[in-house]
């Protein structure tokens, strides 16, 4: 490639080359060339549009659709010579239909500019990306549900602090994610209704004086309506952040279960049993089971909130309309989109496969004073105590528990009485594990009962078309 | 304070005392009390609840209702004694209470924890800002509506790449704002539908055996329903991260305008003046009228990505349920909460006081071969030339102006004709930077007419309730 | 205050007020103030400087000198009135000085300006905050190394993947971390080396024709040389983001610890107890030892990281030279000291104070197959097998044994021959946790040995003034 | 690749496969490949050292040397068959080296894991990428030191706010990024030899029982000595992190001299023409000369901040000693590093290239104002005014001339008597841009002289082999 060549798009405007330094920097084809569908989809409306309008020829844009067809096709098959001096995506597939279709294809950008084509293909793409992360997260949360639905009434501890502080079960947890996961669904879905607007017709950034139809466009290419304000048209990646920012949420809380299974697999807990589908070896220590993929996705915040970061500094006191900086975004995306399907199809994965320790759980439920809080309440409840001095009460009789090493269900009722001398053996019935979760049916609470209604309401959700 | 007072909320756990580091590090008073007025109203709307359950007796409930009410009064008339030992609002607020009207204090927390009032005032809290931020954008777009109103046909030059590219007007350069803003608008509206479940009721992490009525208490406090799952009620911090989210897009549109006044404020572009109350003076340069308000404007977007980085970076890798980690979110969410809504205050401020310099923007307009998109498309459109020759006819005759060290609408016919022999007299009219954003017609576009119909379309959706 | 009385300063320039709003937005004096005695130090040693050039009287400078002093009792005192309406500490020092000697203190202005001022002022404070971190560093290592010396020979689970994997010693795990403060510490050394260059004399950006001695007031203020190039003076802000980078690294390293004292406090892995001092309880569990203190410093890295973030975006595309936006340097980097020096001292107290749990933590790394790696190492040592080899038969042994529900040195020489025939039962001295660790010897192996030199070099090195 | 042969390596241990996703997720060969050179760096003095030690013969050792630069050849020249299968760089290295050489290559992971080479491998990448960033930061230096050369004396606007404030020289100017360079070239140094200690010899995380020499890897290998412990060695990334931090202060450093050339370029300034060869024109506006490079350059410290933003969250709260997570590291440093060194090319290619506009430059220094605080000054110096006196009278003089609309030149001496009736005609004097500039001699300050002082000191850094 010569410096000459690589002007040759521009008209003659240069007189100097463009070395290798600034081709480096300047061309995105090596990236780019993902959005060739939305590119040609663009066009081959912007083309239709056109005739429709009388713009252009019908014949002309018989040409260019055939053309453009072609050249989806070329690229679909592989081995497309994209070309760098013909800097991006939109460049290059013009400079194949012009070898292909000759004269028309110089009419195809009536009424158009390279402006409107990255604004409307990234759109898109980001679109598509939207429409993916809702179907992964549907199969990711249909996998939790799943496992809710197994384990509606397995007693675990729940945590805070990472301490033991009350027992739950299986199912409430899992479905804890399923809520997450929910929000995270929605707010791809508000994205996506709020980017459905087509910035096609925009032009470089000012509007056109053809009478183009932006409406017919916006409908064929799938948009609810065209986009009010050109230079916002061109200028705006809203739609790109919006997207960063509910992938980096949605990551946030992919982290938190990764971290829950590599804490869980660990030899302290035995909690779960990861496939061996998702764990890996050591090359020299032969006995690991390594939570991989669940470290793997640990970290992919990283990755996706630093993109949003990235993103959002590029956009940073950029003043109007398009200026170069704002190439830097697909790369961004390109990347975090990547990263969060492939995590939602990881996670999914490993939520299907693993396999809850049920006894070990049940065990860990048991200990750690884990009902104090029932015992509190029944205090409250049975002997009409005050809150506060109900649990000032509770707490004596753990430090008594505590100091004998023992849990709170082993204490005598003497032992109650040396605290609070009006406690009955009655109390001891509200000190079982699985007698704690089955009272906890508030809406919202840990029951079995509650859990198996989650479960049907999640079910019912997921089988709607629309889950807002 | 000695550790053992500050110990006393505990009920006697602790054997040794808290210094002063841990007192640093772990109270949240200093902060929380902003939520003063949240923490009481959730407590009133629990208490009533406990009453009409009848889980305390309604003497009771009235006793807490009037004592929370001279708590709220205290706490509004200033000079409150929030006690650090207390560590945080709820206790401070508890505390109060029970000094007030004794023994019933100690039944408010019947049925609830501290982690319950966590996740139900600092949402509160955040619902509000929603609401805040919603009425400050809707100010700020007016703001935008009004100088676009004024200025429907101001000519100045469109840029890309801070290069001249073609004349829009003023009024559409302001309507981009409008737009990004009414984004904004709509992602505080979203964010605020999807926030609206409340916590209240999940306890400390399990829902509680106590018949409590989630749903009387979701709706007194303006909730459209309570949330679904008691272990993410009480580690859920989607609804702070989500306002930041799109606190930092909006953030980052304020940016783009503070980068464009402190541009157009330069002696090299002189497009606007600031009023003298958006700009300062200097210790040393008499002559200075910097425009500070735009240059602190342009630098929020750090501080507020910085929350947003600084909170999702801590909600990484969280197992379930609540950590104390999560106790870093309120003073990110309150900074930049503040940091927003006195941006957009700010920002109001400056686009209803900034005059335009309507000569030298339309003179700025004229320049730069501003018109040479009209020229190829009257290249197309008469001379019926494909758009891609016709672009590079433009691009000699822009040269050729150059070489001449005049403007496009200086050239002759017959300099004109030198490139290309078919052109005729009639070129002419569409040099002019007034015909040329005129015939910006398109859905969209630049043209006053376009401009007027958008300001009227704006006019009416800001008089509705919901601009959604 | 009124717009009037807030212009006072500027010289008669505005005619219009200054009104709430952009108080709020403009003025700094609500934390700025905390650098009041950089200030009025760089004033001493730029009146005497003045002085001694001959550029103002002896006897102005003594009467700012003295004023200057009074100023700053007054200040230390508490209580000085600080002004809003003068905007900045810059500001309300010199009016309060103008008050105490009058017309003299309008000299003190001579050859300065509020950007030196500004630049000095805050680079003299980050200064102090390197020499903190450094000093709370020295003090966590201490503690670290404390922790090492006492359990030099301790076994525990070395992990990967939170997986068991090989036994190594309590001192060598601590002294893993004094390792990476030890890096912590020569970054703050090499910042503060880098930024210890003096600004006064920069003027407001270009140098003064003043003769001044910009030598002297850099020597007189504790710095190795003047700054070379007065545009650079004003607009840099290298010292902080480098203190902000080296404090987010820092913060890096707590969360790691903070993380593994959750963990280890769990119920489930129990290696370690936490300081009543350092935990707290819940208001509904009385049984909970909450590690928050723990907690809240693996949250802290939000918080550091997050201003280094805000800081690089505010500074991202500010032509040269000070922009007002720079402005916004100061809260971050105060909040992130004082973020940093409490979580240092915090994380000192925490590890002085933690009690190792040495039965547990033996139990648990003679557990998981944690002598694999020594067996295979015999089978290469002993057996000269390729290790490859030794690593596959290794993993047949550990399968075995798995399959069996034993560990490694359970199984029969029989059991060890059937995988392969050579094995012999000298095998079993390496199967031991303590054989283990004890031939750990290459260097910085976690051999007692070992660790014992390494904590003789470590204090060695605290021992010295300057640890690099 | 079925899952059978993607276990082989790990002895048997898995029974399922390794299905797709799991593949995608954890296979890191795509892009650690890049790390070939230092994998089998460090191979060959591992095989080496074992040699010397008598661990392996030196027969084997002469084997896998030779092998091993087969393979280096082999991936050199292209065409190199990785395997994902084979996961990562070292597994793809050996498994090769055993086709190559048979028996002898299982020898070659003695007294080894795959974590050392992780550590030392990237480390070793690492370093290689900070001596990338000395010498493109000492070019680019050089760029800015012949322009501050060409440029000594030519007088441009000092700006404050984007407002003019003082005449400055061309050359001042640039030597400001001499100096924030330099301070990046010292940054790196610092992080280089912070970072240049060996881990090889850690094993997978306690060292090893083999009798290994340390110190020869480690001198073999470049570094100044082996880290001092096995834990720290395995699961530190200051190294990459440092470079991170120092790369995205010179980002900053990058994107404040390119918004200066996008505004310096834009109509409006014409301060600087930038070679054709970092500009590139408009598909639809064939006038434009967008300043492409700069554009793309500005934004790149998103990029690097945002891979710095991401490795800091991937490594918050893991645990010692490797987790998977860290597995995220190489991608983003490699991104960065690439980004970098692109932009130090560019960045140098377009100083170099660019052209002052001398008289524009002037005119623009001349207006507004700009020698007030040489006015100021001089009722300090020839009247003995106090300084904030002078200030007021300055200001007084310049409403004057802004009423009058001229400049400070252009008054009268009777208009300056108006306002400060002691004037006399010398003041005319200091008013004039180049007396102005010429008068700024205090250190630092912009007079050529001291200019030419300043080229000369960096020429003589640059020519010095270290640059500290």
């Amino acid at each position: 490639m010569t410096g000459k060549s690589a002007n040759a798009m521009w008209g003659g405007r240069f007189e100097e080359g463009v070395d290798a330094i600034m081709t480096a920097i300047n061309a995105s084809i090596s990236y780019d060339q993902r959005m060739a569908p939305q590119d040609i989809a663009g066009s081959r409306a912007h083309a239709a549009m056109l005739a429709a309008q009388g713009i252009i020829t019908a014949q002309d844009a018989a040409a260019i659709d055939t053309g453009l067809q072609q050249v989806a096709q070329e690229i679909a098959a592989g081995g497309f010579p994209f070309s760098a001096a013909l800097e991006d995506i939109h460049m290059n597939v013009e400079a194949r239909l012009t070898e292909i279709i000759g004269a028309p294809a110089g009419r195809l950008h009536t009424a158009r500019s390279r402006n409107d084509q990255v604004a409307l293909d990234f759109r898109m793409w980001v679109r598509d990306q939207c429409d993916a992360a809702i179907e992964g997260l549907r199969a990711l949360i249909a996998a939790f549900v799943a496992q809710a639905d197994a384990g509606a009434d397995w007693v675990m501890p729940g945590f805070t602090h990472l301490q033991t502080a009350q027992p739950v079960t299986w199912g409430h947890h899992m479905l804890a994610y399923a809520e997450m996961l929910g929000r995270d669904l929605s707010r791809f879905q508000d994205a996506r209704a709020r980017m459905n607007e087509c910035p096609l017709g925009a032009a470089a950034l000012a509007g056109t004086s053809f009478a183009i139809d932006r409406a017919a466009t916006a409908q064929a290419l799938g948009f609810d309506r065209p986009t009010a304000n050109s230079l916002d048209s061109v200028s705006d990646r809203d739609f790109a952040l919006e997207f960063l920012s509910a992938s980096s949420i949605c990551a946030m809380h992919l982290s938190r279960f990764a971290e829950e299974l590599v804490i869980w697999s660990s030899a302290q807990f035995r909690f779960v049993r990861l496939s061996d589908r998702w764990t890996t070896g050591s090359s020299i220590m032969p006995q690991k089971r390594n939570p991989d993929a669940a470290e793997l996705l640990r970290a992919k915040l990283g990755r996706i909130m630093g993109a949003n970061v990235a993103l959002l500094t590029v956009m940073k006191g950029l003043p109007l309309t398009y200026s170069k900086d704002m190439q830097e975004d697909k790369e961004q995306v390109f990347d975090a989109a990547d990263t969060l399907m492939l995590a939602l199809a990881a996670m999914e994965g490993m939520v299907r496969d693993m396999t809850a320790q049920v006894p070990a759980l049940r065990a860990a439920a048991a200990s750690g004073f884990s009902t104090a809080t029932d015992l509190a309440d029944w205090l409250v409840r049975t002997l009409n105590l005050p809150f506060r001095e109900a649990h000032h009460v509770t707490g004596s009789l753990v430090k008594l528990a505590e100091d004998k090493g023992c849990d709170l269900p082993d204490l005598t009722l003497a032992d109650m009485r040396s605290v609070h001398g009006d406690i009955t053996g009655a109390v001891f019935d509200v000190l079982g594990v699985q007698n704690s979760v089955d009272s906890r049916v508030s809406y919202g609470g840990t029951a079995p009962r509650n859990v198996r209604e989650q479960v049907a309401r999640w079910t019912a959700r997921l089988g709607k078309e629309d889950l807002g």
